[in-house]
């Protein structure tokens, strides 16, 4: 006989967040990052961020970037909250979690974001003057959860589909699609959760920067059976090569049936950043078939680069190269090292052998999402230009 | 200067969640909520679920279901986990925590559902016998994140649209539309993410138990500026009439215009669960020149009910409401004893006075989401059908 643990009553529709609490009148917001409700992390103008827990007596609390050093919380008897301001924080979007006892837990304050393999607390911050990556005032496209089945895999798989504004209204007219990928640890949801890449899009198409597009985004994990999530370089190869063959075999058939896709290499791009741009470089390459740009964000020479012999040494034909790819974008941040250098090493090679590529860094960013949405904001105006001519959409203006 | 708190470096890479562990071969598998590559909690067969947590020497650690008694985990020193394997749990959605000292945070091993006002941790326990909630291979509908401007909140808002099987092969037909609504604490993802509504209506509909037809997920809290969460019968009917003006106003105006509905009475249903329930009663009986079928989900009867008074006497007229409302559902679960009481006497007293209702209840479950899953399945055949015929589309076979 089942137990009935779970039994409810009219309580619960009294139910709040544990640390709303009120909210002081010190010129802060709460984050846009926070749940409905919840008073807590606030946001100074500077940038300073206010986090505060509720409960919890004895022990230690750390607020701890993802990828940082922790800072300690205080413990203020009183009100029986752990409080900490930080130093003013870069802009943009950050993973965190709260250290009990060095114990890593959510804020219960906070959305959660699927990163490191499991959901973790995030906090907005704006970046006064930039608002490319904001819910303006233009017409919005949908994003849809679309299901396929992978033969491949044996599972059903969850992709992300943007349609534009206007696709529902222009039932004839075709679109080129973007294939975008996510990092390691994360999933098909980053790039519109932690990402805005709808905004992002919805913005530059209103602003007629970009050519109104598709962009799909799947998992970029298609193991079959129970595999490490620890990646080194071989495991990172098989990897790659599963997503491949999902991604060639399966997906890319199932959208161009499923959406009205101009089903052509000119009109099909792939971008990913992190693990996803080192999938990008890999799929891409190998398919120039069905591929004609490409976009590594934070994903471009991280092994080093030999044009030799790296990608089955299609660039020992710099000229082959620049006939088939319109558009091969590599990019990082200033403050990612490893990113940062491995995408100057491999544009500096490519450029040594006379293959067309194009460099974007981004100033003051860290291996984190504002360096991807700006590489993204980038990377769409130049997509699609040759063909859309061709085809008679309308050319971004720049 | 902002602090570059954020730095990553390829480590990263390997970030794993802090509880996975090996796999015991104990007939358990890992729920189906876990997050990616976690082992804990695995579900026995008989529906026992262990649950595991890594770290944190010291203290105390229990499994809290949300709604019901919390249970004390185990401290292994072997390997510094927290243990406890429960007595078999209801199948279905549950929503739980983990007190730490008595603090709720989530379970790292778990996806995370929005409920009670912040990010939870579930657990999804299957229906032995039962797949009309699974994801089988039949053709899926897109489930559509929707942004639209609402004047009366000065807000953006995001509903979800299910689209069905054919809805973009078929650009000329158009559709009947149900607005579904959450519950209390909960919020437009309720009902895809706990709900699993889409893949309800993917089987009803492959099955031909349903017409095809659009579902509209909105966010049932609607207020401007800065409100009370905490819910008494004054606070829930402001909530009420701030979500009914913006549903009628806005929101059916703009799906109206964004999708090809059938954009009349005959075509347009309302239902929701818990709060949701009460809204769609409270919005559906002050307009039916909007709405002919109505679901109250353990949503009816919960401030008792008066036909003389309540509803602004609409029941004082049964011929009238006979008439305009083709089908005014109600249900609850036996294990629910407020919504459960609450949907009997609704209906006790609309046959007394000759109002043509339903009532099915749920046996063995709560306040929770089996509950609600089994109401829209059964509720979503019997809609429809009238105008269905009228306009030539299929009707269901019983």
């Amino acid at each position: 006989m089942p137990v009935p643990l779970f039994n409810y009553s009219l309580l619960l529709l009294g139910l709040l967040p544990a640390l709303a609490g009120a909210q002081p009148t010190d010129g802060a917001k709460p984050a846009p990052s926070n749940v409905r409700g919840a008073a807590y992390p606030r946001i100074y103008p500077d940038n300073r961020v206010a986090f505060r827990l509720k409960g919890l007596p004895g022990g230690s609390v750390q607020f701890q970037p993802l990828g940082g050093q922790p800072m300690a919380m205080n413990w203020n008897a009183q009100d029986s909250t752990w409080t900490l301001t930080t130093p003013p924080l870069t802009p943009g979007f950050h993973y965190y979690s709260l250290l009990i006892n060095g114990l890593s837990v959510n804020d219960p304050n906070s959305e959660t974001y699927f990163g490191a393999n499991r959901q973790l607390s995030g906090i907005e911050l704006p970046e006064p003057g930039v608002d490319d990556y904001d819910r303006l005032p233009v017409p919005h496209g949908d994003v849809r959860e679309h299901w396929y089945f992978s033969r491949l895999t044996g599972q059903w798989r969850r992709a992300f589909v943007y349609t534009p504004p206007g696709y529902d209204a222009n039932p004839k007219q075709r679109y080129p699609v973007l294939y975008l990928q996510h990092g390691a640890g994360e999933d098909e949801r980053g790039w519109m959760k932690q990402g805005r890449a709808n905004f992002i899009l919805d913005n530059l198409i209103a602003a007629k920067k970009a050519v109104p597009l598709l962009v799909v985004m799947d998992c970029g994990y298609a193991a079959t059976g129970e595999v490490s999530l620890v990646l080194n370089m071989t495991t990172l190869r098989q990897r790659m090569e599963e997503f491949e063959a999902v991604l060639v075999r399966e997906l890319i058939p199932n959208i161009d049936a499923a959406y009205r896709t101009n089903p052509t290499r000119d009109f099909r791009a792939m971008a990913g950043l992190s693990m996803g741009g080192m999938q990008t470089l890999h799929t891409t390459l190998r398919h120039p078939e069905l591929f004609s740009a490409i976009g590594a964000f934070s994903g471009a020479g991280l092994g080093g680069f030999d044009p030799q012999t790296d990608y089955n040494g299609v660039f020992r034909n710099p000229a082959g190269i620049n006939k088939k790819i319109n558009l091969l974008w590599l990019g990082a941040g200033t403050d990612e090292a490893t990113f940062y250098r491995g995408a100057q090493l491999m544009h500096a090679k490519l450029d040594s052998i006379g293959v067309r590529n194009t460099l974007v860094i981004s100033a003051g960013t860290s291996h984190e999402w504002l360096t991807w949405r700006r590489a993204l904001h980038d990377f769409v105006p130049r997509l699609f230009h040759q063909p859309a001519r061709e085809a008679g959409l309308r050319r971004p203006r720049h």
